[in-house]
């Protein structure tokens, strides 16, 4: 058998550390179709001028293309058998990514805890994307419930990893160079500085996109992420392709633009759930709720914890969870990430 | 409240100058873009080689990428409140935009004129578009019926600005260094020369392309224009989204390849109307007139000035106006512009 | 009469050259496209790192790119009245395409033979890829049955080429600097080298892509292939467009990475056949046959025959001919190619 099974849950081992295909050289091209395909219009990663008048050399590779790039690379060593994906942790972007770089992923198994029912187990991996100088420009925790093949195989010993509830914000690393002091508010699109954002204070941000099969389709290929429900439409009874997660990441992240244009880079990705799942025909909104901020060391530079909600056609204002505790079934995307803004 | 309103009629004042964000830096990514959603075959804009042997140093970006990355900038700022877009004036092409060229936009505020009913009123701008230089690239007039928000806001005094019907062929601004002397008619596509084309002559370009909803959001994310009418299929009572104006200009200038492969560069825009609304599925042809023809003072270089018509289904050949002298509910778009072509 | 009615039958010469129009400069843009519409993860193709350790001096664009760049400007000329597209045969990659590269395409017309019913014939040209330096970067022979215009035309001498069966194994172009002793096969996402491929073995791809309109429309500009059938819904009685063949020799070629991850260059076409058309909404399946090995000069490079298979829904395992030597109504593509594959 030359095609890939994929990996089941008694295959992992802890500490084992998996080398993911395949190397991506990126360009302008991937950023010109970023932005043809998600309403992303902050200036730093639009403008090289912005950026050098923000002290970097010029503009770079979107956050979430570094994201999507890296994260694509894991789905046929770590996903392509998962029942769930469900959940990020300990999320940081340590360096730019410039057009030009190619970058690679490599995962460590952390941590492994069957189920009880004996058919599936959580897989815990730590992913680390890596440039053509060996420099990390990114890592994160995400676990996933992924099926067993041998139901006979012994369970592990359960090793469950302690991860942070959310990165603090002094181990967030700012680019280097990276200045607000001389910030154009009328070229970033909106007046509010970090200082203008309350702790509490929820976005609407209005905009909606309703998302068609070619698109999702063209973005996930993008990141060279091969997993079979997002692509065929035979694959499952209902004849409906699943829209790839990172696609609503990046979909509800562009939208916020409206209310959060300021909130330049994201820098660490705290926390993150897939509450429902997304189709093609399904309109995508999305809200923000300010949930801390701190200073940073570089000029001008604030940081913004923000939780960003995308939800789809039907959802009330703010929907979230209902009385039971459980995300309301409009609700596509929980994301608990850090941004910086001009002060 | 932090997201955008839009500007509203009573919002604009005669000779206010209005900074669009963001910024943008095109490459050759925004390049394969455009020659992907559109059937665009100018060999200037496509083969380095053939703009060198046309005396620039390079294949600059298509007329028209330029055209749509310096209006998307003016949306949010103009017509996101637009209840129509009346008309262009007065379009000048003044530089080539190359690879890795950051654009920017502002408008002046040249018109106001409030309707009689006091709901609304007309905002006559005069958009350039500047690059990292400085330089202007482009500049048009563009005029929008626009909503009141506060109904009981004065009437500005009506300020309408005497436009040209059409520009000068003296005005037209030519490439720096263009010289079709040379010019490789095979590799062009056609053996069609200026002086082959007679005023009052009509061209049906006979091809076709149906029109799909990713595209057109692809197309419109593209330029950053970010009306929602483009892209919420739950924004309309009839869930239907309407499609960029834009992107009917492009797809019925690429046709007129087939019949016009030497018109090669925009260089002024006369007049335009998006005469009726398009619509994914739509079947998009195009058929266009000679107006006028002039010499310039390059090597070679003729200017032809053609009326551009798109048309959907259903249209007779070179429908236009019915006898009401109204358009035809299946013409789209009536174009005026200049091109130059090869004598 | 401006437009291009294409060439009939009776328009064309034993040994006439066609210089086919639009040159077309390649950048990391129709890269970026071009992994976006195909899950095409070939290392070589997606890292210039993968390519360094390779021998060569960054990624080169993709191998059926070129293929595809060529092919569409042969079209107008061509296959515009083309009733079917027969087969192609001694295709040659002869060197890299790399960004940067302006390509253009030239036919030779080395056959000619009218039907019995004198109504069309089959016209063979060799068609030439050639880059900016004059250097032939692709070759390969194409047939197809044209329709004559004038009926009375008188039919010309029948000339049919002798053509191989296959190309050689000796007439293989490896790119120069190739060496695959360093391969790095985690990177590549597969351990099985050409020493694991048995003659006659067939590998299931497993790999299914629903299409859409939206994307093969893209991928056949991105070409600069005009053909009406794959645009114009209006243009077929059933409201049906064609889905361009090369769309679907490119999908099947990308899924055929799960399994044949190290088949990472294309060298040579040996034959071709469009077995039934595809459109929107079909799902691709591919599969793969060994049909022969050959060992290269190039240090740890070995050839490997294959002939891939396009299927859509509804396929049984392996699906080919029918007890009556034609292809089952499920099979797409069948084509028999030469690869370059680590030893």
């Amino acid at each position: 058998m030359k095609t890939n099974p994929g990996r089941f849950f008694e295959d992992y081992r802890i500490g084992e550390v998996i080398i993911h295909a395949v190397p991506r050289t990126v360009s302008g091209g991937e950023r010109a179709m970023y932005h043809a395909l998600y309403p992303a219009r902050g200036a730093l990663y639009s403008s090289d001028e912005f950026a050098r008048a923000s002290g970097l050399p010029a503009a770079p590779m979107d956050d979430l293309v570094a994201f999507h790039v890296v994260f694509g690379k894991t789905v046929p060593d770590i996903s392509l058998n998962a029942v769930a994906n469900l959940g990020y942790a300990e999320g940081r972007w340590l360096a730019p990514v410039w057009p030009g770089d190619t970058l690679r992923s490599e995962s460590t198994v952390i941590g492994l805890k069957e189920n009880s029912n004996g058919k599936s187990g959580n897989v815990y991996v730590r992913t680390k994307g890596i440039n053509q100088h060996g420099q990390v420009v990114l890592e994160y925790v995400r676990w996933v419930m992924v099926r067993k093949n041998r139901m006979d195989a012994p369970a592990p010993e359960a090793v469950v990893p302690d991860l942070q509830k959310v990165v603090p914000a002094a181990d967030l690393v700012i680019p280097k160079g990276l200045d607000f002091t001389a910030y154009d508010f009328s070229l970033a699109g909106e007046p509010h500085r970090w200082g203008d954002y309350a702790v509490g204070e929820k976005i609407d941000h209005v905009d909606g996109v309703t998302v068609e099969e070619a698109e999702h389709m063209v973005a996930t290929r993008l990141w060279q992420n091969t997993a079979k429900v997002h692509f065929d439409a035979t694959f499952r009874e209902d004849g409906k392709r699943l829209i790839y997660g990172g696609h609503v990441i990046s979909m509800a992240r562009a939208l916020s633009f409206n209310g959060l244009a300021n909130a330049q880079m994201i820098v660490a990705l705290n926390a993150g759930a897939h509450a429902n799942p997304c189709h093609s025909g399904d309109t995508i909104k999305a809200w923000s709720e300010v949930l801390d901020r701190a200073e940073t060391t570089a000029p001008g530079v604030g940081a913004i914890r923000l939780r960003l909600v995308a939800v789809k056609q039907g959802a009330e204002p703010f929907a979230l969870k209902g009385a039971d505790g459980k995300y309301l079934p409009e609700v596509l995307l929980d994301l608990d990430y850090w941004a910086l803004m001009p002060m």
